[in-house]
């Protein structure tokens, strides 16, 4: 097992990587104080891995398993409030303890609900893909989407502890695996050359979810995320590359519906656009971006955007995301390999000869 | 005008209080970073004051009236995704500052919203009513109720200022102008007994809203509660003393349907209730009680529970609130006239007693 910690002060907190964890009181234990638990899962989640779970959280006077629909449409308000129907009719008091098992969703939708029941209790992250494990359940961002906007409500809000059961990943549907490894590839593009170059050497190793190289690549994601979460926990600055890919990604999600493109799928072909755009204007090679594309065909991760989407629409949705200020929209773009930058000069023309230009799916 | 400093460090804040506040851009202007406003009021209030808030906020590029339906029965997350959809609607960026206007349920559900959009956006709260004055706009205390518990569902977030312009209680209906003053006797029962004879004394006069007595009032009231949040934002500690009356008066207004008692005539009982309880355990004398009963009567407030509340049903309600902490029930009592204690020992027993005998409505 190796241990991460998030730096942030009175709320720094530990990120365990390892095989089996998910069953381990002795790690589990520490991280749940008071006697009251409330499990969140989904589904899918809840007959692979609630039982184990159940043996780390041991016995307690009060435990409450919620189990939510799979899937990102259900990452609204309306199924927070149905958690809090739960959370109320069994009576949990402040000192209890929420803990997300499940996705990115879960782990959104839990931790937004930890931090606004009675104003705020503790939570635990125990992500169960390969997206939560190296991106939403490290760094406190917690949320809900509305149907104008995704993860537009929400909260800066850290958990007590995130534990990463490699073996989870296992049973991951493969489409699910290769959203996740979007992300994956994401650490290398904006924060570590060689971790990049060495996913691109170990692509074939990753795919086939051997564990060596499954554990490697999570703690080198999570390495840099921690690092970034750090130096800038509410997104004042810094933080802000961690969403390379990500606002061209929105727009793709809002457009289709939650759910039908996969986050990382979304992200995956706006991190191609944005190094397309980063390479128009003269940052990184175009050889780059080729290799790039090839990487995430390889990974069976999407390289067009959705055939129904017109340009205008496309840019009309980027204006709806959180990463406009004052107007201004805010992008994420590679300086080089492994350095990105953010820019707020790019013009509606620039983008919209981006789109034109840029393959569409069938 | 009068400025009272909630010291928080970064979060610090100024609290205004003075006649004709309310039209003032140069009071307004400089809590108003970016140039996009959304201002939150009610029905009721809205035709009162709009037209003299739109003076203070001036020319901005982007703002946004939200007008809720007025009453506790709206503070539920259905009404606060209405917020949401208005501001999504109107695309406000991270940037945007929220202003509420109105009492502490246009307070509180603004202040959440604030809280919540996009992870925390700057707010500004002008209270209407003599409650919100004295206490819900002050301290960052931000919820909305769930069907089964009041303010079960919020966050610690602080506004960037208070504007309390005194001319608009002059508008206030009696019954909330006296459910008001149920919190400012509060200030005076848990931590400034020289506040509390002063207000045994010029009762008759807060009743006649004479300015110089509402004043001083609210700005006696304003610094007893800046200093306790001062001392515990997150309420660790002391801050619940800020409570007194709170758990038995929430257990009556969840039992009555939210808005079928005030607020504050819900904690004018439960304070009563709590007086009694204190006096039984030997903490003050009985003739206090009665004293205390008399003043809630001069000022139209109500010391009877009411008719249809079973002690059982009573004690189920005060057994769902926040204040419950690991199964065991903390209520606010006095230790003195002036000095509040918190105490974990009451035992069902006792408050079954002091419920039975305690006078019931008709």
């Amino acid at each position: 097992m190796h241990t991460l910690h998030v730096d942030l002060g009175e709320r720094s907190y530990p990120v365990y990587i390892g095989r089996d964890l998910l069953s381990d009181p002795a790690l589990m234990g520490p991280h749940i104080h008071g006697n009251q638990v409330v499990v969140v899962s989904n589904d899918t989640v809840a007959p692979l891995f609630m039982d184990k779970l159940r043996t780390a959280v041991g016995e307690r006077s009060l435990v409450t398993e919620v189990i939510l629909p799979d899937g990102e449409a259900f990452k609204t308000l309306e199924t927070l409030n149905g958690i809090f129907d739960h959370i109320m009719a069994d009576r949990h008091s402040r000192t209890t303890t929420l803990i997300a098992l499940g996705g990115g969703v879960v782990g959104d939708i839990t931790g937004f609900a930890a931090a606004c029941y009675q104003r705020g209790v503790n939570f635990i992250q125990v992500p169960t893909t390969l997206l939560a494990q190296v991106d939403s359940s490290v760094g406190g961002k917690t949320a809900v989407n509305h149907p104008q906007g995704k993860n537009m409500i929400g909260a800066f809000y850290q958990p007590q502890a995130v534990l990463i059961d490699t073996n989870t990943l296992q049973s991951l549907p493969p489409r699910e695996f290769a959203a996740g490894l979007a992300e994956v590839v994401k650490y290398g593009l904006i924060c570590d050359e060689p971790f990049y170059r060495w996913i691109q050497a170990n692509a074939a190793k990753l795919l086939a979810r051997e564990e060596a190289a499954l554990a490697e690549a999570i703690e080198r994601s999570c390495a840099c995320k921690a690092a970034v979460v750090a130096a800038d926990e509410r997104e004042g600055g810094i933080r802000a590359i961690l969403n390379l890919g990500h606002t061209f990604g929105h727009a793709i999600e809002t457009a289709q519906g939650y759910g039908n493109w996969l986050h990382g799928e979304a992200v995956a072909t706006g991190m191609l656009l944005a190094l397309e755009m980063s390479a128009r204007r003269g940052s990184i090679a175009a050889a780059e971006v080729d290799a790039f594309r090839e990487l995430l065909v390889q990974m069976n991760l999407p390289v067009a955007q959705p055939a129904d989407m017109s340009p205008a629409q496309f840019l009309d949705l980027m204006g709806r995301d959180k990463k406009v200020v004052d107007g201004r929209l805010r992008l994420v773009l590679l300086a080089a390999i492994g350095e990105a930058q953010i820019v707020d000069d790019a013009a509606e023309a620039e983008i919209l000869a981006l789109l034109e230009s840029f393959p569409r799916g069938t």
